[in-house]
């Protein structure tokens, strides 16, 4: 604990077991690290990624033996996919009592190399801070497995030394800066995908300049991180989410330019539709030290100051909500500074168009697929960043995966808004099953898709977790309800039942 | 479909997505499999294992790639610890999709490994149905990864053959029987410990019948996946989970004679306490075919027809609940034919040696320590017995797992009645820490023991989860309260606030 709080992690997320109790006293015992408790471990994974997207730096997240990892692992999953840094810790049996059969012994090991970047084990109590720089050095969603004789044990009194200073950033690469140049300057026009580390706010205003210089196309990657947003910074349009769109977006391109974005690759594959995104024979270009390449190339092109600042969000039609008012009027209402975590899937898109000349804020996408990241992102975030108003757009479906994140909002009185977007359907298999030519499902498809029988009563569920909640049904209930939302600290939830 | 309908699979407990689809269409096409939809993979996991502890049989399990397998992870390892056949499969990306980086890639095959007895990956459409043969002749749980590519792609079209018969059961062995008659006629005395197989209602009244010829002790293991109890069968009392309490159970008798029970270990590592529960030098005897073991026995020893029949419930003591006030008005409700899952945790124990005389029961217990495996359980074992009642005895910090579970309860109209026992805290912790000496907590571990701020008001969750519920806080309120869920079909919650 010494180790990660000279490390500068100050937070731990957890739902601690027995095997961990000498860890939580190790908390107690050493200061610095605030305790908050999730209800299910998934929550405790996704908000150690909120907080480390929103932080910029690691948060840890104490895990319960195998089956904690297990739980905590759709949103370890997303965390990594983020590229989020992320102190895992999990308790063990005692040395000792391994192998003997005892009903909470599982191959904890093998369960957490499937669901992290690293995974070390700790071998004795004086190792354990060692293993913790470590694990902490290796970046990235990275395990320490501690066996309780290890936590129980003594461990040197050493304080331990400050971390390694972070590498500096580097520079940009001229030669690929000039390719890139040359790229843009085709006739036939280039994308430019911006990904990872150039979706913040240098990286957004350098490629608003370029696209201003060179009439190029700006994209982000469809499920970012972390991007910067609002107050008059360009707002690059997102790649499509399906593939035919997404290849068509960067069709009729002479290249395609990656600032931190990875090669688009399809969500899923279908069968005749391609894995790769960019039709074939596009050249791809990638810009290493993205940021600096932005910024670089934007002053080769003698590019203007800024680029074209989007227009301010339209009030939503009025009446039965649909997807497109219910973002239009979150995308109106929102607040100054917000931090908007996104799990609203099939209405994502529509925000994302919606809200790009909303005042400034912070977009945080799920980015993994693994559904029940928003809710435990959300706390995560508001932890980070206490003065900031989180609102969290919600898909029905997705929040019953982690609604046990609710009670952590009220029991910590964050200022989380949710909206739960109630479509009482898993309307993405609807339109995976119209895309497969299935225009009305039999029994098991229609079985496994709807979520009308009954429908999940969002008031309720949140208030049972302590967070005050409204239903609405119309765009202007719904303004009227988030204006009231964020004008009081503390959660609240709004169910915006879709027409 | 076809070779797992053909094995006797009729029902799918699944939360599927677009990689499954085509298994979902394939269901339909197919028939003979009932879709059972849970709102998150553990709930599925739960059920399937709850359903195969009362069928017989295994169920399908159907999940979506590695964060599906991670989510259903804490079941499957409860139904790893009952022993409990399983056929879970997997859908992941298409083949040619792999090794792209795309959101939902990740190493299903480890997660599996981690979390499964057998894992198989399909590598054609045309091998699908035998691997599904095989992964469920591999019997225990048993994993199946599906490529998408394999899922869509075209199969061979013959009928699969049925599957081999099972293997008869082995008879007595007469060594380990004579061996077991010498110790139990040691006037030393000697523990007979029941698990598994032996806790049926043949292998119950067997050790009821030695234990009235012999003396010796009956005990249960701790956790039994399925045991037959009530209606005037004999009742082993529980051996108990704290080791110094276990060890002091089974210390004073000549001998330890196990049936279909595993060599006893503490459930957790104490410094200073062993890991077996059984004092050094304990003579310990195995009786391979535990059921006909000990009948063979009771006819060996001339044993009475039956042995001591428990009293039968006492009524609960009037006024605010108490744990014991709890499980005595439960044990003296509870209706002829239950099946009681039990995952009460800190009551569970009072439950047990309150219960021994009440209706005959099937009594489910939480067998991997992985909490939230109740209210699947529940849901499992009502969809297999849809003629018995299922009474739900719950922990509330354990329901806060898979509380999703309460809306496959509401949309399939199951037959199960909920008591959530709420006192609001992490009380086992709490206990450890008074174990360890921490009679005033410090905050840390305040933090994660209490769930009071707020308290999750469980009436709330039911209800917007289609469960009609209650809240008692007296004996006399909970035994009416219980009496009218019982009359009335569906699922019903009560919450039982403990004083």
């Amino acid at each position: 604990m010494r180790t990660a709080v000279a490390a500068g992690v100050d937070v731990c997320f957890a739902n601690p077991g027995t095997t961990e109790l000498d860890l939580v006293r190790a908390i107690d015992a050493v200061g610095g690290i605030r305790p908050v408790l999730g209800l299910f471990e998934g929550v405790c994974s996704g908000a150690a990624d909120g907080y480390a997207r929103m932080a910029g730096r690691p948060a840890m997240a104490l895990l319960h033996l195998g089956p904690g990892v297990a739980n905590a692992g759709a949103n370890l999953h997303n965390a990594r996919k983020a590229g989020t840094p992320m102190l895992v810790v999990v308790g063990d049996h005692a040395t000792s009592h391994r192998g003997l059969g005892a009903p909470l012994e599982s191959d904890v090991e093998t369960i957490a190399r499937g669901l992290s970047d690293s995974v070390r084990t700790s071998a004795s109590a004086a190792g354990v801070g060692a293993d913790a720089a470590a694990a902490l050095a290796a970046g990235g969603v990275s395990t320490l497995i501690v066996p309780a004789d290890c936590a129980w044990g003594e461990a040197p009194g050493d304080a331990p030394g400050p971390p390694p200073p972070a590498a500096p950033r580097a520079p940009a690469d001229d030669a690929a800066v000039a390719a890139a140049e040359r790229a843009l300057a085709d006739p036939g026009g280039a994308v430019l995908l911006l990904g990872g580390e150039a979706l913040g706010e240098r990286g957004v205003r350098a490629a608003g300049r370029i696209a201003a210089a060179t009439g190029c196309t700006v994209l982000s990657e469809t499920f970012p991180a972390r991007l910067e947003r609002g107050g008059g910074l360009p707002a690059p349009a997102r790649l499509p989410y399906f593939p035919e769109q997404a290849t068509a977006a960067i069709a009729c391109h002479a290249a395609l330019v990656l600032a931190g974005a990875r090669t688009p690759v399809a969500f899923f594959k279908y069968p005749e539709v391609p894995s790769e995104i960019a039709p074939p024979g596009t050249p791809v270009l990638t810009l290493p030290a993205p940021v600096e390449a932005l910024e670089a190339l934007a002053t080769r092109l003698g590019a203007p100051d800024a680029g074209a600042a989007p227009a301010p969000p339209a009030p939503p039609a009025p009446g039965p909500l649909t997807p497109a008012s219910l973002v239009a009027a979150l995308a109106w209402r929102q607040p100054e500074g917000a931090i908007v975590v996104d799990e609203g899937l099939t209405v994502s898109e529509l925000y994302v168009a919606a809200s790009g000349g909303a005042p400034r804020h912070t977009y945080l996408a799920l980015t993994g697929g693994a559904i029940g990241q928003g809710p435990p992102t959300a706390v995560g975030a508001a932890v980070a960043c206490p003065e900031r108003p989180v609102l969290l757009l919600q898909a029905d479906g997705s929040a019953m995966y982690t609604l046990q994140a609710l009670w952590t909002m009220a029991h910590e009185r964050l200022d989380v808004t949710t909206v739960v977007c109630a479509n009482r359907a898993y309307r993405i298999l609807e339109a995976e099953l119209q895309r497969a030519g299935v225009t009305e499902a039999p029994a098991a498809a229609r079985a496994f898709t709807r979520l009308d029988d009954p429908a999940p009563d969002w008031v309720a569920l949140s208030s049972g977790m302590g967070v005050p909640a409204v239903r609405v049904t119309t765009a202007e209930d719904l303004g009227g309800e988030l204006d009231r939302a964020l004008a009081e600290p503390g959660p609240h939830l709004v169910e915006a039942v879709l027409a």
